[in-house]
């Protein structure tokens, strides 16, 4: 982690070497210690900035390069191996500057539970918020066997600290009956098993609002994305997700925030999940900071 | 952990402890020695099972869950390595024992020949039978290089037994000339390429007749499924099936046996073809065992 | 490289035995060198030929087998390692001989710039010929970090070569700016994204006309298609491809030469890059050579 | 298969079906969240006995097969994912049981901070007891970036708990400076890079000692051990391992307890790693449970 | 399989055009229906020869080219998949017309099953015939799970067939007590772990005999060949392999015919196993071709 | 490729901020387009770089930490991809650079051929140069199908160039005849299968002279380096070689310069070749930098 230009590690392509020049700031959040199933999106950041490299700057979707936007490289956020909570305040530690520097966040996972932290101080600065959450699962669990510090939670966390009816979930499509349920009975917006067209439709209602947006990218179909923890077949496309993204960029709603996780690099040899991360982010770079 | 004798290790999540209790019955079929092309499905019912522990227990397309359907996992049936008939032999002794005792049987391969001595038997119980069979290939060969106990066979053996009018094939991509024809010649249902629009044009037509249903995970493009022997490019996705599978739930067949095969977990470094098979599993018992 | 019946290696499924009496002829242009990513091109015929063994002969969507169309697969051109020219004038001078014969030219890559030879050849004979281009890549730059001679270049040579009116490029995500800009300046047709609807609308505009049809794999999205140097998401289904080469099939466009390139297998644990390619070569070859 | 509850799936093989009967009892402990490196451990148990179907029963090496000796598969003790302390708590309890019901304990991991615990219990039962470690790593932290709870310190707290002259590690090939000074200032023995012949040489001198033997299976060369977290090339070979753990077999030593460390299959695609420990087990199991 | 030159499939590097000017004949016995545990060496024959383009035709350690031994590629013989009595008929009908044309059998599998009609046919010609066995299991049962036709019981048959004291097994280091025990009691050699000493030893007791070779690639240890069926730790290295072919070429026996079986490519993604494999054999040849 | 602090690249771990107080130069020559077989050592150098995370400073070896030495890790060349001569032409700058800056060159490849321009700037200093060879291959050939720019030929570039007396390789196990006939025509020395003995000989008549190392991975048993372009069997262990770089590092010879070529990492999914490349780039580095 650096806020300065002497720093001398692996960067996203075409970021600005400055920070305080730039509008943006991208990090990684290195952490899957608290996941029930297959770890290693610890290694998620390193990889995506490595195939960044593949990357054209130009962007034919939205007409923009990505000279067009500064946004600074702050590198990993350094967190102590299998320590959650620790972890969780360094993340939290370190986004409250970057917004307090009037930046936007741009987090890369590491696990959803890394977006918990970040949303809560985001909201601390924009007491309106609204979470646009694209998942195959809820993650609306109070705890996973006994722990409350889970990979299964963050979005229930959130839920309950700024209101559930200011969370909207797309493309759910597993979860206990439990988290559906709660969900519905709190006024929470789910999408299940779609996530453009229910988009489309909610995104009108928020305009004007702050919003964060968190991409678990097991939102895709496995075919689109093997290498994450648990992957869920009878997700959305590749094409979808990219026609998602520019949906909000082109809608009235103020992004303020925003992450992809769960990349796990390791069960994926074609490297597709990393590239694929890669041009989301950049799609959601060029497209969400104005 | 355990410290008594009752531990069950490797099974399908949330199935039922007790054989007699139970409605259905699943059971592994671990052969691949027929196979003309690549080995490895004999690995399919294990790691299929072993990752079913990834699996939510709860539909959120049916809103029923695993504890709603009592379910015993019988292991796999022991064969004997390279000897297919004696293989086929234990595998419809097997199956008339879960017949006879009022049991639905359910089937994980293996190779597609596997489905042959099921259906043989089934079709004994219930001479009503109709096959639903989902599949990129026809498998409606005779022989294959002079061997009439082929991966090829399956379908074309059962036709000859119940009667080609009886089968209906969904999804087909790939076959000989001849078996196209022989389909053709003698009325039996195939729907090349295509699989949902197709079944919901036939199921109602099948309204009240007990059915068998096969799916060959090579139905699906292998995008979605890399994990199998033979792959074959323009099949569906894995939502399409998903939505295939709940139309079936939905409709008035009364569905008295299924099975999913050739599941080669050795070539798909994801896991995601054996995740698939363990959810598609999971909506198949929901949906039609009730 | 044979042009008679006593060569001895690997060949596609249900080749030819003789030159003369075939009507078209296939070859291997196993070339990486240029590639500014990911290198294994090389290696992309002969894993086609080998895993073309598992391929039916028959065609379900164009009710043709291989039987009915005589091609001759020639091997693969000796070229020599890391010269780019000397190995771009041996594919050239190898492919005017075919053309000589009075052949189609089948080819196989290796990287993209492999075509630009055999599309001049081409030209030479045909001076109203049109470019059909299948890729997620522009290809239209004129250098890539100073060197003329790079996979990023082939399109761009060819539009500039036969006028860039006569290109049409499908599929295109991914390029600079400035390339962009460049096709549009001068007339050359780009379809951002899609394939097969706007390919249906390109077609009757060329009837009648000679047509090269050059197919980069990585057109499929990664998902489709993984085995290939830079992965690109959001593309196409393989289903979309096929229908694609069945719509050239069936319009009124005279196909005098085309190619498949860009598989590379070692990103590719499934080898479902290299089934797909040689499927899409059985449908190119029984939908295109009459 | 089976027709009642006393089925057991995945155990080792041969495992004995009672435990009040056994001599020894078998565990996994799939932690993995204090690895500085690549987590993935966490499946090693789970693995191990999968692949140990593959195993003859019967030893060549100590002409004795495993029906000779009892041992009790427990299967893997629930630890809360992400939470280091209860996980080594829970561990630790589950082992003074069965020191306590007075059989052997034999562990699998995991990381190697599980044998943090189980040594701790086994020293409060054998208040003599020495160490035998095998490692490619010291594992003499007393901390790893702050956090006292790594996988880099187990053998510094057993080494301060029974005092650093009863603790013997061979094979070590890396470390930080301060652990090697450390280990000579505190009479802690060290062999560097070697193993069965300082070992022959340190046994006679513990002859009649009680003995934990813990083994992290990263001592093997990372040609011989691909799967596991941290490779280290340099290591001794899986032919000298084995002549080790019969050395030991062979002394007169009283091993009162074992484990064997650091599997993590998603490296290793051959599963070899995971064939290897499963070897390894057996001969520890025939030759040191007497 | 062929007998002429108009053949067109995969060669080994360097094999001659000519079946009769042949002094040995490479064949590819793609059989591995009845394996007990990892089927995929039916690929292994076809990956060899692929992977010989890599090799030097020149051995430096024999001084010798390949352009100095006529050896004919004859490709793989035709077997019906998972039919194994049928198999073996096939592969004996082959090498006996080899052997009738007074030419070397050389043999590839496949699993080790294979063996056994070769044995027998060389026996019928040479009945002084000693076999010499590298493999890491001792292949001496009599059935396995009640079939006697199984990739562990080849060297039970021929032993029993040419009596086992005309049988010397080196490098084994699994079996069941049983199959030790029947070694020992009649009479046959089985040198435990090691290969080369024991080979050194009773070679010149060989002098003057005529000798078939077969090698189970798994006697090597898993780091060298980690792409076959069942891995086995504790092996010996390609370069102690190397050494023990060389050394049989430079004593006095007389090899009348020889194999290398058990190269299952799948399960190694590095080639490692098939490059060695194709190396051993072009030193076999070089060393055992006179 | 940099000079300065403010680069911002993924560096080897513990490298030196400032090239002017460094002592010695690290940098990257990602080439491998003139490779006969398996390309991909382009990638090389950052995979090295990456995991040299998970090194330890320090060598308890040589008792030495990396903080004891100054080296900067000046990033990659940039090469034009496909263009070998152009490529080497970059080289032999970048190097007379670092050597005119009185610094020790220290390279990490790409193929072999790019040792070939920083020998020959290393003899234009030093010209009682000596060369110092660890590989698999001769290296030798005049040109390869044509080419004389090939990874086939570096040893015999330096060789005619700096004469063959003064060129010394090692581990040699795979040529033409005629390149181990030249090099005994011509008095250069080649230790054909060892390393370490026959090095040990040589070093002492070494005494006082300057010397280049050059490792090609190779040199390795695949068991040990199975990511590389050439596998060849019958290698050194790690261990072997980690011992020929002491025994360099405790002789009197005077190290100028060296490199380690040829890590491919796609071919090795359990990353050891790289992992091991880093240490013994660190082993290289303590040892010879004095």
């Amino acid at each position: 982690m650096r806020f300065d230009e002497t720093y001398s590690g692996n960067v996203f392509i075409k970021s600005h070497p400055n920070y305080e020049e730039s509008k943006a700031v991208l990090y990684g959040m290195p952490m899957d210690w608290t996941v029930s199933y297959r770890p290693g999106s610890r290694f998620g950041p390193a990889r995506i900035r490595e195939v960044s490299i593949g990357l054209e700057e130009y962007s034919p979707y939205l007409d923009r390069e990505l000279d067009d936007v500064k946004f600074f490289d702050a590198g990993d956020i350094p967190l102590p191996f299998g320590n959650a909570q620790k972890s969780l305040d360094e993340i939290e530690k370190f986004v409250k500057r970057v917004l307090d520097d009037g930046k936007i966040p741009v987090g890369m996972g590491g696990e959803h539970l890394v977006s918990w932290p970040v949303m809560k101080a985001v909201y601390e600065k924009y007491n309106d918020l609204a979470i646009i959450h694209f998942d195959a699962h809820t993650d609306l669990r109070t705890e996973y066997e006994g722990e409350p510090l889970s990979h299964s939670t963050p979005i229930r966390k959130i839920a309950e600290h700024i209101g559930p009816k200011n969370v909207y979930s797309f493309g759910i499509r597993s979860g206990m009956k439990e988290e559906f349920e709660w969900a519905r009975e709190n006024g929470m917006h789910i999408s299940k098993f779609e996530v453009l067209e229910p988009l489309k439709e909610i995104l009108p209602t928020l305009a004007g609002r702050n919003v964060y947006v968190t991409i678990d990218i097991d939102v895709l179909d496995p075919a689109h994305a093997p290498g994450t923890g648990t992957v869920d077949c009878g997700g959305i496309t590749s094409k979808e997700l990219l026609a998602s993204i520019h949906a909000i960029a082109g809608s009235d709603v103020n992004v303020v925030g925003f992450d992809l996780v769960e990349v796990a690099p390791i069960y994926d040899p074609s490297e597709m999940t990393a590239n694929t991360a890669s041009k989301l982010l950049r799609e959601m770079i060029l497209g969400w900071v104005k």
